[in-house]
């Protein structure tokens, strides 16, 4: 199941050279990619960068969330200049993600509105290229009927939009504003009423999108 | 109770001249209130203009958004030219907003991102400018307890964001994409964690916006 | 007679959502020649939603032709989503235009400026990229002698820009601002200046701008 | 007669350092003007920069027109570098010109699109911000019945729209692309349609604009 | 001696949240100059977060001043949403510098340009603004004769701009790229050709700036 | 010794209008080495025209410097206008530089900053782009021992970045702003930090420039 058009979500942590940045390592795999034949766009997340910056911003939330956007077009940016084929600009606005995807280069974004998460972000890229599916290279290794770590917590490999939902919900694994490291309820909504599979990887091994994309393997697979 | 710093959420209905537009009514009372101290941004719905772009737009849900939030723009663009002390552009990002309200000037804006409707908007503007309360001047003069031409519908004066989340969930008071007129999950998330009071006004008559502002008189209270 | 570059002026009335929308086939022809080698630039006029927004608009004449320009926009930007060599992004001045050129895909604009009609910002256009030709996709099927649905009128399928300026003057065929669906003095002076041919069809059959282009065949041929 | 709202066209002869500057005469008029409570707009002509880029240009008229009008705005950003109360960006697009004006300082314009001259963009101005007058200090001191030094030539006070029109017609008083120091066909278009009086006086002395605003003397009158 | 026009340069250190953020009273303190009438413009240098994302750049020298201006531009945007007075958006060339000034609001400025540091930006920035003086909050308290922690280092309450260059060079007190903490080069030079007082402070209290600014009290007063 | 990433610095005497320019000449061959497959950037200085701009702006240097570099941008886009495979846009800032030369085409940009010269920002250019040689087509044909006209000034075939240094200082080959045709400090800096050989010819032939990259012949090659 080769897939052509595809997003990538990246967890700051993964970018952001305050955590455990694996920057060159993510770029030589979309150049890869890109030149493989897939149409790429990719979002990153803010990581320690966005919340160093978000505490000592002021109080208002849309502020903060704010400069946790500029913090994750930090990292893209920085990902961008790696990335052979990708657009060295930014996107600030839907118009100029549509107005950059014409040229048929990779675009890197980061956040792009307050009150939404790069999740919801890279959902809505995929709708906007009509993506075959999204990957998610986040912080764990798959969706678990409860918080990863929690004893009764069983791996899923393939679950619904409400299932993931209900999962979120229901079981106590909360998930605070500037760490979304997974879903949103927006995400979820959006990647339903567009019904585009995103496929839930572990980020620190950038292979898995490799493998996600080309193999069609992953850790958890969320569809309708 | 008078308010110095306050959003206008004005629907579409009331702008687009494809509905009944007041521009010039309510350009009359956005001038009146600056030269009266207020500090104001307006944010404007894409009424039937934005609902006939996106039936003949593409498929893509991000699309069809994507040309509704355009055509909510040109509306925000014919109130702002009728407003004395409007910023004569509208902001296509939320870097461009805050560029825009060091202005000092009434700043008017559309839509912004696909998946947030223009009330969401209203609130992201309230949090940024720390607003004082925001007025939604809608289709219907009040929240009711069920869809207001229900028989047992009740008109509430006042009620709390959780409240008003549970009647739109549990009424079966449905609201389709590109007609939120009332309220959406993430508006009243927002609203919420920031702890804005939102005033629910009929917009058909502008003079309901002034009333609200000035004299704390509305229709419907949305606060904590 | 096959020609390489070309500026197509699709009248306003076949794009508009408000009038008769033929944008999903336009969109198809514009591929299709793209594909085929075409070099192209696509302007289209405002149509009912510009005359709309022009009633609503202030007193000021260069005001009204700025959001109807802003309109003819809105649908410059509904067509260029359907095209799938389109840039996504409208430009706002000869700067963007020259700009976006450079990319090699279909531009698609609506109006420029003030006191200049859409069909002049074709033929500005066409000298920018020094097209071949122009395709007029119009309301009318070809120019006549006379305004079309008078008793004498015939149908011209040759005539010189003077001619055509002459037969606009002195027959009283009438066009008022906002309504120059076929030709504006300015227009027919930088057509003549540069000796840009125009081919006029009927826009109502989309593929009658393909049948100019590619066979050569048009309702009326202007030249010098 | 004083009058508040003023464009003042300046012969790009009297401000290009290729021919006659007087930049600073006129920016210190300008401020002056300014701090006396008058709301201006000025639009530079190119001068004998515009030419020599012209000159170099390839053959497309409209690029030679665009590199005009790139020369007349270095014009324009010399003027605005001058004139205390002006903002430092020159105006690419009406957009532009609109959101700029939003500030109350000075507008400093240069050209704006092929096809229309400088002369054009003025008026365009003046029906933008409602203006009450337009000055024209060109290179002549006044609209003669016959090209200024032909025998018979008389200088005319006051004249109409329409018997400019005449004049520049009729008197083999010919104006050569590029060289449209007084009118073209378009400005007097526009200032007919709005009613704009425009001042013509002689550029030379950077005081008559002074006197045209203020006490409104000037070489000739054109109303309607 | 009270001046006017001020450019502020402050360390990157005492702005970026990852060394010892005081962008709150830096906040302040800008803010009560502006409103006690100083005209001003801040130059924010980069910090730890320029080291960190520069460490992770690729190898060209100027991508890797190029995100580490960046990262200082992110700096500038923080301090900016703390400044009521400010303009929220951080310039990326002079073209916008000298736009946003014209708005009398305080600009807010990271790097320009590879191959400049922030101490060159603020001396521009001083030359564009004709700025009475530059106050530099770094690292150190004033300028030494050798490097302030060597046994015979004293401290100097004045000194030339040649001198500091012979300070610089000859007393092996070696600054590194991206942390060229007092001065390079450059700096010096324009600071020299326009002859502009350069008030050294130590950042770590910003109470210095007001000291400087307002009493003229500063650690080393660099001078003609 | 064939090289595929090149930045071409062109003395703003031969594009100049005001000078010799040899603006055809020069584009015939960049769109020539283009499609023999060469990666190029171009940076073309102010020449006359910037000297004359300079002459009548306001005190200020960096505002002098900056009028510069709008006259040297004048001179970029006519160039560009010539080059088929040229971007119709001449870049403001870095972040525009590196979007543009995403496209593949051929950027040509005129000054970037005050204080720093068009040979400094061909250099930052060829670390941007990571430039296999910069050639400075500039008004002597190579670099001599002392001042060309000097009578014992000797041609060097060969020489160190910082031998150039040492003659530009020692010689009395003074080089006065807005007038560097050869090299600055900061020029020779950026080249040596990282590595770029530079070609000198003579401008005034523009064949050497293709001679100095296809055949690698040059006046004075300068490298480590």
């Amino acid at each position: 199941m080769e897939m052509k058009k595809v997003v990538i979500k990246i967890s700051g942590k993964f970018i952001s050279p305050l955590d455990e940045p694996l920057v060159k390592e993510y770029a030589k795999i979309i150049d890869e990619l890109y030149e493989r034949g897939y149409n790429m766009a990719v979002v990153v997340g803010g990581g320690s960068t966005a919340r160093k910056y978000i505490e000592h911003a002021p109080e208002s939330k849309s502020l903060k969330d704010f400069i946790g956007i500029e913090a994750a077009r930090l990292n893209a940016l920085l990902l961008s200049l790696h990335v052979k084929n990708a657009i060295k600009k930014v996107p600030k606005s839907v118009n100029e993600v549509l107005e950059l995807m014409s040229s048929g280069k990779v675009v890197i974004a980061g956040g792009m509105q307050p009150g939404q998460s790069t999740n919801a972000v890279s959902l809505v890229l995929a709708e906007l290229m009509n993506a075959d599916m999204v990957v998610n290279a986040t912080t764990v290794d798959a969706i678990y009927t409860e918080p990863p770590n929690s004893p009764g917590a069983k791996k899923l490999s393939k679950v619904s939009y409400d299932e993931v939902k209900r999962i979120l919900e229901s079981s106590g694994w909360k998930q605070e504003p500037g760490r979304y490291e997974l879903f949103d309820a927006l995400s979820l909504e959006i990647a339903k009423r567009s019904n585009i599979p995103i496929a839930v990887v572990y980020g620190g091994d950038p292979s898995n999108v490799r493998r996600a994309i080309v193999e069609g393997i992953c850790g958890t697979l969320v569809t309708s």
